[in-house]
C-alpha cells in the first residue's frame, strides 16, 4: 500500500538517531545568475554522503530480529550500497552488497569501510539481479532493494519533510530521478506536507527512461544508458512509477554538458562537493531559465560521493555525447 | 599598538552585518584515523570563500569617509584581493588590486566579479610592491596591506573568537601561517578569550620562513618558495612577528605530499572544498600523530578558493618536491 503520512512521520522518528538533519543552504552567486531563489537541501552532507542513508536505515530498523538474522543484501552502483552497509553495522547484522565492477573506487572503499561484503557483477541490470539471487541463495540474507521498497521510499521521503519544515512556501521542489525512490518519496511528502508545491524531476537526456515512461504512461526500462550521472542509470521501480505518475508535475531532461558545467559552478560557488546526479536539478533550471525566473525553488542535493581522481572537467569523456 | 581585547570585540561588531558566522564541523572518519577530536572552523564557507573577508571588512569600514574617498588598494595572490574588492563594493568605493600574473583563474575572476580593478605584476614581492606603489601614486587610493595592518589582524582575530565561543576547552588551536595575519589574530584572541589553549602554526616545509624566524627569533624573508599552498608563500609581516613570538607555542612544517593527501582526505570525508593552504593544519597532525593523540583540537580552515581544473592530485607537479 502506498505509504501514508503517518508512515513517513514514523520513519522520521525511527531514523532520527542515526542520520544528520542536513543543512539547507543558498548561494547568492547562483541566485543572481539564474535570477531566482533556490534553496538546497544538502543530503551530500548526510551520513555516508547521500540521502540513501535515510531509506536504508528506515528499512533495516523496520525489520524484526527474525527477519534480519542472516543479514541484508542488495545490488547498488554505490550510495545505497554504502548506506545499507552502514545501517546493517548499526543494527549489528551482516550486509552483502552486489556492486557493478565499474563502480567508483571511493564508493567501493566506503562500503568496505562499513564492513559490507562485496560481490562484483557486470554493469547491467541482468547481471546485478542474477548475482544478487546467487548471494541470497547462499546467505539467506533478506533483500533490501535500493528503491522498489515502501520502507525505502518512506525513508527517502523524510528529506522533503524536513525541507518543508525548514523552508516555507516553496513553489517548486526538484529532485533527480533514477530508480525513483527519492522522487516518489519527495512526491508523497509534498502531497502530505506542502500540497501547493509543484514536484519536478530532472533526468539526464541520455538516461531518459523516466521521462519516456512519464509522458507515455507506459513503463520504459533503462537500457545501458551512458551518462556522467552514475546514480541515475537505473530503471524506474514498479512501486515508484504509479506514485510519480500521480504526484509529479513535470520531468525535465538535461544535457551532459550542462550537468558538468553546473556541477563545477556549484562547487565553486558553495565550496560543497556534489555528485553529477545531484547537479541535474540545477541543470534543469540552467536549461530553462525563463520557466524558473523569480520562483522560490527547493532542490534536493542527493549526494556528494565523487571519485576525485576522475572529475568530469578533467576528463576526455570520449563515450559521452557532451 | 598591539590590538586589545576591546578592539577585537569592536571588530566583531563592526563586521557582523557583512560576514557569515561560519559553521564548525567535525568528521568521524578523520577523528578515527588520527585518534583525536578535531573541530574545524569553516572559513572556506565565509563570504568570498576565505577568512580574509573578516580583516578586509574591518579595515575598510574602519576608514573615515575622507580616508577612503579615492578607494583602497592592495597586492594579493588572491583571497585578500577578493575580500578587499568585496568590502570596497559594500562601502561603495573603488578597489585597485595588484595580483601576481600566476594567480589562480578562479581568484582573478572573483576579483573582477566584485568590481576590483586589477593590475598584474610578476610573481615576486619586489614586483608586487613596485606595481602597487605605481597604482597608488596614480589613484591616491589608500593601501590596505593583506596582513601587516592592525585592523586586518583584528578582523582575522574574530574567527578564533567565534570559535572559542562555540567550542569550549580546546586544548590546541592550529592555524596556517603565511604573512601571519590569521596566526597573529588567532594568537591574540587565544590570549584574551581562551588563554589555556596552545596556539600551534602549520607551514609548508618548502615555505618555512616563519618556522626559521620563530625558532631563531630573527626575521627571515620568504624567497621565491615553491609550494602548492599558494596562500602561504608570503613573508611574515613585521607587525605580526612580535605577536607570534610572544603568543605562539610551536610552528610545525609539513611536506607537500602530506598537504595534498590530507586535502583529498578532507574533501572525501566532509564533502567540503578546502584550499591547500587550509590542509597544512591537518597535515601537521598527520605527520605528528602521537603528539596530537586524544587531544581536543581546533583547526581554522582558512579558505576554499581552488582552481578546480588544476587539482594537485590530477597534476604532475614537476616543480614540487613531493
Amino acid at each position: 500500500m502506498i505509504p501514508s503520512k503517518k508512515s513517513i512521520e514514523e520513519a522520521s522518528e525511527r531514523i532520527s538517531p542515526y542520520i544528520h538533519k542536513t543543512p539547507v543552504i543558498s548561494s547568492e552567486r547562483i541566485n543572481n545568475l539564474f535570477e531566482t531563489s533556490i534553496f538546497f537541501k544538502c543530503e551530500n552532507l548526510q551520513k555516508a554522503g547521500a540521502f540513501k542513508t535515510r531509506g536504508a536505515v528506515n528499512a533495516v530498523f523496520s525489520l524484526s530480529d527474525e527477519e534480519c538474522i542472516n543479514g541484508v543484501a542488495t545490488h547498488s552502483s554505490g550510495n545505497h550500497a554504502q548506506a545499507l552497509a552502514r545501517a546493517a553495522k548499526l543494527r549489528g547484522i551482516d550486509s552483502y552488497i552486489v556492486m557493478p565492477e565499474d563502480s567508483s573506487k571511493v564508493k567501493i572503499e566506503a562500503v568496505k569501510g562499513y564492513g559490507g561484503k562485496i560481490t562484483f557483477c557486470k554493469p547491467n541490470l541482468e547481471s546485478r539481479e542474477t548475482t544478487l539471487n546467487e548471494v541470497i541463495a547462499k546467505t539467506k540474507a533478506i533483500e533490501i532493494h535500493p528503491y522498489n521498497n515502501y520502507k525505502i521510499i518512506c525513508g527517502q521521503a523524510t528529506a522533503a519533510k524536513e525541507f518543508y519544515h525548514e523552508i516555507k512556501n516553496l513553489e517548486i521542489i526538484i529532485a533527480p530521478v533514477g530508480g525513483g525512490g527519492l522522487l516518489s518519496g519527495t512526491a508523497l511528502s509534498t502531497s502530505y506536507f506542502s500540497p501547493d508545491t509543484k514536484v519536478i524531476a530532472a533526468e539526464p537526456v541520455q538516461a531518459d527512461d523516466a521521462y519516456k515512461s512519464f509522458y507515455t504512461k507506459e513503463y520504459y526500462p533503462s537500457i545501458n544508458p551512458q551518462t556522467i550521472a552514475d546514480g541515475l542509470k537505473t530503471s524506474l521501480g514498479s512501486l515508484c512509477f504509479p506514485i510519480i505518475l500521480k504526484h509529479v508535475y513535470q520531468i525535465i531532461t538535461v544535457k551532459e554538458k550542462t550537468i558538468i558545467n553546473v556541477m563545477k559552478l556549484f562547487w565553486e560557488s558553495t565550496k560543497l562537493i556534489i555528485e553529477p546526479s545531484s547537479a541535474v536539478c540545477l541543470a534543469a533550471i540552467a536549461e530553462n531559465k525563463q520557466e524558473f525566473k523569480n520562483k522560490k525553488i527547493g532542490i534536493i542535493i542527493s549526494g556528494g560521493n565523487v571519485d576525485l581522481e576522475a572529475l568530469p572537467w578533467n576528463q576526455n569523456n570520449t563515450n559521452l555525447n557532451i
